[in-house]
């Protein structure tokens, strides 16, 4: 097979995470460490909004230290800054994608590396589909990023395992305070996930460590019942006064209206306006109309995926491992592809790290498992908790300097 | 002078820190250490309620390995479980103190520590007073303790240091995750603080160390100006897409109303139900009505006062100090003292363990320094961040097990 011969661009896309770095120095190391077919990587500045724009840094250039990789993979957010452009669909603008060919020949760019979650592969796809007819020899991957963990392909996403730490840890905090009181309170988490509950889920996982955890957990992958949320909760109220309760932000109804968004039927007041609640709010002043003790929420908002300080180190080192498979793979002829993770062995726990078409990946959910949920909806099962576990192993040495940790910035 | 032999008992009250459990560890510390004029250690379970129950804990007899102590330290929220019992006033119900030194009696109780804020400070007050006066000898201390730094007599209190810590990376990061797009957005980050915006000051402590802040911070030290904030918050859109704004939860209109309690005249719809909007969220509403740009606000809510992962050693270590002082002092006979800390020497930093007579230090305020913010009142001054910043210095050797943090549950 002939080597494609040529320099490589890479760019960051979506929501930022606490790994996405990590997998951008993996790209970075990959080069760096590669065959040599790719001679500069360029890095896009907000994606293919700068790719457009040749808003383009020199990325081979800069990182000429292990120091500043090192300070990359523990910086949260997407140092390339990120977009959210959807592209045309080949056929429907090829102006698009003809003005993006003439950026790469501008730049004898052959290798297209992008980093996302599912828009992203989305983009990846449709480049890749274009670039296949268009005559100009390209290489196109897709290297995955989500806290979400909702692409499909993969045993789990880079940037999941640190936001599932973050949350895990700050359930265990979160309980630990509730539990100074003696007063019957409900204390309700909402935590990220529009779709699929993965991230509430990891709210659980000190189940399997030491016996703590929420006393209820609602996915979105269950209908959500108001009735039987209120009687869940006072049976663990009747257990002890200090309930705390775990929800996914995408909760719905059975007619598929969000609990965050919608009133119920009847209670309109008591739920305020729509634009006002989210949903562990809307659920706090439902226990408070219904119940009426003490009711706190807590929504854990943008620290759940930027909380580099309390980051898994095996997320960080698998991201970098990524980063490097795609240049690998790349490098090897492969393109349309997206890196996958298969998980090889339970305990102790391994990977293999692979790549999939992409097309069979775009625009697909992965939902959590059946298994993984309890037979009432209402948390989630061991089976659960023990696929979660080995993706939040490990502190990272995160360097402090006068109290603050370090973060690089582009 | 006559040294009083019996035994002690310490309490936990107010709302939990990260660090409140480091001066419980130091209270047991300095009995193991001490002069021996103390015997035996009860805990009280939810302060003096579980006094008045005599619910008490051998706290000697259970940390008897370091390993405990060290665990014990790590633990956020208060172990002991706490309480918000304002007592009597002496004179008003003294049926209620007797009952209460019968209790001390039946255990040969002589010593007394609260560990505790503002409140707790009024009951180891009105405990001295009823005390000194009742013919039972015996020694009573209160132990500062409170993530809203607002005791006055001290340099600082225990406890503010880690949610310092918490709150200033934790601004870092999320400066991080919003300046990723290049559209113009607003964040505002609430921060706890009712009187005080000590707290709310500390998300500024990067402009010391790295020269990120936020753009913005606001503080119930001053009067908030809704007309004010929109023309800043235009002046730092002017600048770059990315604004972020830290206000206390206490921040108030010239008429007093609190910012996230109240309507403002003329705009009752656009900021929803008093009951339903928080600061951060009123905020959030009045931004996206009168600016029109994309706003997002964040609570930081409990995670404050319980990221006991993201403590301050400087913070712990003194805590542990403060605990152990009490008690050196209490054995030499102080009584109705607050321990207190002095600081000594800017840089180095260095301070004076010492301790004041309670009653000039219950049911008041401090509040930030007018010194410590700036002319136009949305921001703090260099002063602020170099008062702060040796507060949040060292990382805790936090033990994980399994990928979490290990807590020690009494």
């Amino acid at each position: 097979m002939k080597k494609l011969i040529g320099n490589a661009v890479v760019g960051q896309s979506g929501g930022p995470t606490a790994a996405i770095n990590a997998t951008l120095s993996g790209v970075i190391r990959g080069v760096q460490n590669g065959e040599g077919c790719i001679k500069t990587l360029y890095g896009m500045r907000n994606g293919v909004e700068g790719l457009m724009k040749k808003d383009l840094l020199d990325l081979t250039k800069f990182f000429d230290t292990e120091e500043k990789l090192s300070l990359l993979e523990h910086t949260p957010a997407a140092a390339l800054g990120s977009c959210r452009k959807k592209l045309p669909k080949p056929g429907e603008n090829d102006a698009f994608y003809e003005e993006m060919i003439a950026i790469f020949r501008e730049f004898d760019i052959r290798y297209f590396f992008y980093i996302g979650g599912n828009d992203s592969m989305d983009t990846v796809s449709k480049l890749s589909a274009y670039t296949a007819k268009c005559g100009y020899e390209m290489v196109i991957m897709g290297v995955p990023k989500t806290i979400d963990n909702d692409l499909v392909g993969t045993d789990h996403t880079p940037g999941f395992g640190s936001a599932a730490k973050y949350i895990a840890i700050t359930a265990q905090e979160i309980i630990r305070d509730c539990a100074v009181y003696r007063v019957p309170a409900v204390t309700i988490i909402e935590i990220m996930g529009r779709d699929a509950g993965w991230l509430t889920a990891a709210s659980a996982i000190g189940r399997v460590v030491n016996g703590i955890e929420p006393d209820l957990v609602y996915l979105p992958e269950r209908v959500f019942d108001m009735e039987s949320f209120f009687s869940d909760v006072r049976a663990a109220l009747d257990k002890h006064p200090n309930v705390v309760v775990a929800v996914s932000e995408g909760i719905r109804f059975a007619d598929g209206r969000y609990v965050g968004e919608g009133t119920q039927t009847g209670a309109t007041d008591a739920f305020g306006h729509a634009y006002l609640a989210g949903t562990g709010k809307a659920l706090e002043l439902a226990v408070k109309a219904e119940i009426g003790c003490k009711v706190r929420s807590i929504e854990l908002n943008l620290p759940q995926r930027c909380a580099a300080h309390a980051a898994s180190q095996t997320d960080l080192s698998e991201s970098v491992r990524i980063g490097a498979s795609a240049v690998a793979a790349a490098e090897n002829g492969v393109t349309g592809a997206m890196v996958t993770v298969t998980r090889t062995c339970e305990e102790p726990y391994t990977v293999r790290i692979g790549h999939s078409d992409v097309s069979l990946i775009a625009n697909r959910i992965r939902f959590v498992d059946d298994a993984f949920i309890n037979e009432a909806g209402n948390h989630v099962t061991d089976a659960c908790c023990r696929y979660l576990l080995p993706l939040i192993q490990g502190e990272p040495a995160v360097s402090y300097v006068n109290g603050l940790p370090q973060h690089l910035i582009l």
